[in-house]
């Protein structure tokens, strides 16, 4: 793994836990930052040590989203002829889009656990997680219309397919904070805690059960899963029986058969 | 703006309100309501002077949806040909979709503000509007079932996407009312109030909320919303990638910038 | 009808009660029952006599999902060319697909009625169910995780599109239970019951409901809503107006018609 | 039928024949064309006494495209906000694509019968007809590339679904010229032919025969293929019985029947 | 094989040739065709002694589309109610498509070799064919436009991803006839021949070479080619993955390394 | 650029001519090919100096497809569960379409100029070019289904878009050779020449020419064809209007305006 400066990683009993490490920054991501969680979650994809993903920011906040700093540059940048520059600017905002976008693909599901505020590009962030959960004073922003612009690193694609969609236009009119109490009324969180320990606690104890089951089966259920939401039911299952017809026999199955038949846990590898 | 027989208007602080405005007939529309409502927001749609749009009916319902007299016209009108027949009665429900999507595509968030019934139609109505609220005692009815009827207006098509399914088929299959605050908890409305007087206080409290942003912003944020529901992530974000190349260097943005280093409110004309 | 063996149907006022039938083993379906599934389903699609359907389980389980067995032979059949046993493997899980395809395109709403465990492919045969009611104590469980297999019958495609996907995926992932008051509460079933018996009494009234109908209207509203599910709202639309074009002119219509005028209910053949 | 400017409009026999008619500008296309292009196409979709029309150009050429000075305009018009500059700009772009959608959606076949050059905005306008005929000696050309542009009135979107997409791309990328004859044994044209006279003649014929048929069903016709080019077979199959459900029993129908058995031509109203 | 009253079927050497056989109707097809063509497309779809099928016509001609006495009834079948009569004339529409779409669906590529008249619904059947051959003189017709009706068995749907579309349409529109000699110009056949003996033979060989190839790898090909049609490069793209990571490794592909590296021709069981 | 083993790369006057460099092989690809081609068209993509690429092919042949070592190795590789086995097939799969993927993506046109052989993995590469242009005596051949397999790498998405689809199925069943001329007649290619030395002439004049133009004009154009061909008309028109707000303005526009005023060839930067 890479040396990090923005995140940091640690990695146990086949969980990964990320954390934003800018903490003095409230975890504001800038260009270093976005850089690094592509190759982050990229290599995170392929290492066969981890089976899941959590994460959460260092210090009070869990992220607020992309650095002002890094904005005004891609706003101010300088091109002398005007069509190039918008071209520039098209593929400034997709490279932005990447990071986030790895977390989605990487195969391994990632949990967010949210304390603090999330906000702006953390919104985006954590609608490309599998799961999120937060403490119930954790609050969530769409910021990017009191920066006089539309959201567009992913938060107006996936969070209307997350939350009920007249909830998230009213977050994205107003930018008005949701607590973590709402949140998880409206289910854009699963679940929330009392305090951060307690948050980190559960997280955990879910992370582990997933990285109890069997790999393979895990990463196939995330692929399915996202060809779903963005696919007919019919053509969902179409794919889904071609890629059964691929994945389902394997060590796994048997294991879990041999596992059931001794009644014991099973154990993949 | 045209002078309105079923529908009262008035502009106030960039909040356009719309009054469906028969309370003698519970706010059914009939033909020339229909026809009005498509002509009033397409000009809504380009009135400068107008950044938010509440939408609520005069007297004690909210609409009683689709006038009875206009239905049995629809339902008896002759032509010898069954085949022109089933012609024109396609392009007669296609015109009636019509006023309704031009709610959905007028370039402003359109808030509705329930009190009492909202009957059919008007199902039809508030699922393509940005954002419902209503009183505890307002109702909802997808009454088509009971005139022996498909709901053909939008109901069918855009309700499932706001509520869960499961529930959305039970009120198309029964004709249920639900309640105000059943439609809270299942969200298809983001807040209930004890009273309509204390729902458009706050209602209005929304509405000023957007009006004081970026206009641009508010206008974008809603075009990629809609494009959002009915496309994939993928083309989503590849879309809001272009949009945003063309529309984020802005005024407004410059703005945000100043007022944001100049600890003032941004003020956006 | 045909003699069913893992079925038993009763049809009574235009109610058609299906209950799985393998009480002995916790309702668990082998493949007699899988292809009396399919049968069954179409037969009530084309029975005249039947206006709504629902489905429950005898015993104290509502399904425990696939049977052992059968999956067991499903993973072991042999065939000494592998790219022919994937092939018939494809086949087969297609096939076990259809049964539950064969309810949601059933033209009558599918009412399941559950209590006690709803396991496994249980899971994938409600998610194709119009609408879901259970018990306080039933719980639900996406089992095939612990199987070291992927879901492959329609859970992973039809649920994330009925419950916050968040909760979907903690639900695919982790095999957790799900109760029947988190149930309700993630919208997985409209309503929950302290008894089973309130839980008949209750869903039978929305069957007696529903079959009060015109049937004519019912079975379009189903048609619409599962077309709707899987098109964009515009081409929901179209669909829309071309099938009332069709169907809108009708004895029911004219039923509902003179029955709301003469002020007394309305009776569909 | 309101006063035309810019075209030329003869009905006769059932056929109306179009012509642009700003011959001393190669029939480039200013402001007031566009207007009344989509006026015209509105209005004699409404029209009864229209079963099929021709576009043709009065003078040397069929149509010289976007009139320069209007293209200066919109690349030149002035807004201090580039954000609202740009706005305005896709929306102008937007509207100048919908006449040329006009004549895709208008219910009666539109053929285009070409001589000399049809160029930039000509082919956008003739990819949205419904067949295309020429002179040996017309020509095509993707003018668009020589302006420093990218040709946005569909051209690129409806071409490549034309002739093979090889050509399409040669021709958008160098703006060389397309001649009749290659035009024809590429499927841009049906057919050529040695003069004016004779195209004018046999595309005649091919309208007479046209107008011969049952309006309904070429009105059904047309909406079918629309419809086709734009979803999967199977949408389109189940699309097409929902029409026909609605469209097939017509007097037309039992007219063709009758003459059938009469062994006389049918005569249709 | 069950008999056949309006087919004829022969198998040799794994081909099927597969005959319309009501010659002295020019082979239109009435119910009990129909009706027969899916079973038997079915039951070649699973009969492992057939690897391709050519379809074929007794007598003068190829086939003459739906019986004429069959389209009356289905004009003329009578439902006292309106809107149920055309429900069931949706449902006639979709049962008469099903034949044609279970050639399409048949795992086995079928060949269509025609000469004489292939008109009407004869068009719909080879447009689901997987490639035409057809004599000089053979002719084709959307004969539907001359029944006063729109053509709805698949012609609209799929001859047009076959042909340049503005032939297509001209076809359709007019009703006019293509000969086999422009029917190969313009791609509906892939060639023709002086006579039906020629034809035969020729048509002989091109099956005899798909039969000798890998019958896994035909019938992957098939599947994937029909899936491709109707989905984006991109989406086929990892359905072709999905694919062969189930179908890829198997005895053919051995079998054809080991027929390379020993220089002789590969045997498929 | 990076040192290349397999491939041959000049860049001349904005023109980059591409060979493939394993004459001796001839130019099968290996694993070493398939990496070069990824980065090279990425590399190409990015570079200023470069407004558009040939592809081409040094000694015989143009490409005879996947070398045959490297098929052993995937169809042999190792991996003890049949599931992961799968998995990894599938993501090697996935990594051999890449490279042509960078083809299609790559912003600058692609033209293949294709002399001798055209096989296998040749024809997925040709067909995720731009344009084709061949020597009469070149050959065209989906050699995959005499391999046992099902062609993996694109053609099966690709070529039937291209050609007409009988072609292209009766190619991919039949695994014949087309030869230069016949695909000049389907439309593979868009011309062919008498020698090699006429093709590299022909094709440089075409090269010539597109980089003559506006780069940024030819980059949108190319990037919107690929837009068109996977979307419908309707989202393409959008999309395209969306692009050109972002884009059109440009100094293209201006020196194209400026240059045709002053009579004078325009000349781009």
């Amino acid at each position: 793994m890479t040396t990090l400066e923005t995140f940091d990683l640690r990695i146990e009993d086949s969980i990964a836990w990320v954390y934003f490490n800018r903490p003095e920054r409230a975890n504001a991501l800038n260009q270093k930052a976005w850089d690094e969680m592509k190759v982050l979650f990229e290599e995170l994809d392929d290492n066969n040590d981890v089976r899941v993903i959590i994460l959460s920011g260092h210090g009070k906040h869990f992220c607020a989203g992309i650095d002002l700093e890094l904005l005004m540059n891609v706003a101010q940048f300088s091109q002398p002829c005007e069509g190039r520059k918008r071209e520039q600017l098209r593929k400034k905002i997709l490279a932005l889009q990447a990071p986030i976008n790895a977390i989605e693909q990487c195969s391994k599901p990632v949990i967010a656990a949210i304390k603090g505020g999330c906000i702006g590009g953390g919104v985006d962030i954590i609608s490309a997680c599998d799961m999120r959960y937060c403490t119930d004073d954790a609050y969530f922003t769409i910021k990017e219309i009191d920066m006089g612009m539309v959201a567009d690193l992913g938060t107006l694609q996936r969070l209307p397919k997350i939350i009920p969609p007249g909830i998230a236009r009213e977050m994205a009119y107003t930018g008005r904070n949701v607590t973590g109490l709402e949140a998880e009324r409206i289910g854009l969180v699963n679940r929330t805690f009392a305090s951060a320990e307690e948050m980190y606690t559960e997280v955990m104890k879910v992370a582990q059960q997933i990285a109890s089951k069997s790999p393979l089966s895990i990463r196939g259920t995330k692929a399915i899963l996202n060809h779903s939401r963005d696919h007919s039911v019919a053509d969902g299952l179409d794919y889904m029986a071609t890629w059964n017809a691929a994945m389902l026999l394997s060590d796994d199955l048997m294991e879990a058969f041999q596992a059931k038949m001794q009644k014991r846990p099973a154990v993949y590898k």
